[in-house]
């Protein structure tokens, strides 16, 4: 499992020669690192009698935010599993017959439909990270503001990441329904995690000031 | 040493209610993984003889990005040393006389000081990163350019992160002129990084469509 590894074994691996990890398991540590500092947040606000007003919210955030962290600790080895199918399926004999052909066609096809709705998935978990991060920046305990400011800049960036890598797979797939369902799903959450990150970094360092 | 520890066991460290790591360690590792995906686009172009011309210079680059990644991934832990170095002049008992106060009052200054300037340096660091993603997104191998777009908005994150907490230690801070020092230096390596990321993203987004 990708999170029993090292945090220097896997910089190593990340940057060696192999395309194995690449910037799809970055973009998921980025959201995995946004969610813990959303729990972070949330558990240096719960129990102190000063933000007891937002004590039920915030533990609500708190659920939400580990749940999101196991999903998007799960994902970073899942895009390296979605990116080796595809390498696997474009490797297959290219076949003699028209059959075989077409054959080899529908399996690479099938794996990079996987290959774009794996980082759709990490996109809309560091979405919703993005959205966490803005209700502790408001909410939780002014000491450790900074601390939403870099889960919401490490989300949007994991949002971005995924993005990338949501865009390189869709191009080639010819059901074009499909990758244009999938564009216009990532570009909505673009935009309103960008919406949501620009107000909230500019949130925190009001209160920084 | 903080890149000996398991990705998982770390994260659940950032997301406890300890409050290190926190913000700064995430930072650092958004840096790292930068440094690395720059890495990993040069060891996937450098010996390719379609990117020859380029060769030489991508070598200087993985130099460059090797040796930002162990400095960004040494920042990790210094980040939190740092922290409880300040945690720990808070702490010092109050004093009785004006002289014992005095010292109290050093001891948190000189300790502040540091806390401004080792996230300054990660951010410097990220800074670096974001230069040689450019180049990597311009010059590396166009099959791994959506690594090179993830590089860069992996290592802004980093910067912006950083930022937070060069302004909550700079705020406290009452010599003026090393806190003013600081900022400047600091709102240019945003100016410069923030254009860059954009300009580079959008050319990367070019590449993928």
């Amino acid at each position: 499992m990708a999170e029993d590894q090292a945090l220097g074994a896997f910089l190593d691996d990340l940057a060696s020669e192999r395309s194995t990890p690449g910037g799809g398991g970055a973009a998921a540590i980025s959201g995995a690192m946004g969610a813990a500092l959303v729990s972070m947040v949330c558990n240096l606000t719960i129990g102190k009698p000063k933000y007891a007003e937002s004590e039920a919210e915030l533990k609500e955030v708190l659920a939400k935010s580990e749940g999101l962290r196991a999903e998007l600790t799960k994902a970073i080895g899942d895009d390296v599993q979605a990116f080796d199918a595809v390498m696997g399926a474009y490797g297959l004999p290219k076949g003699e017959t028209e059959e075989a052909k077409a054959e080899r066609t529908a399996k690479i096809q099938a794996a990079l439909k996987v290959a774009t709705d794996v980082p759709l998935e990490c996109a809309r978990l560091c979405a919703e990270v993005v959205k966490l991060s803005a209700v502790t920046a408001e909410k939780g305990n002014v000491n450790v503001v900074s601390d939403a400011g870099v889960a919401v800049q490490s989300a949007y960036a994991g949002l971005l990441s995924a993005a990338l890598n949501v865009r390189v797979n869709a191009k080639s797939i010819k059901d074009r329904d499909f990758a244009e369902g999938r564009l216009q799903e990532l570009e909505s959450l673009l935009s309103d995690a960008g919406a949501t990150t620009t107000a909230t970094y500019a949130a925190v360092r009001a209160k920084l000031d």
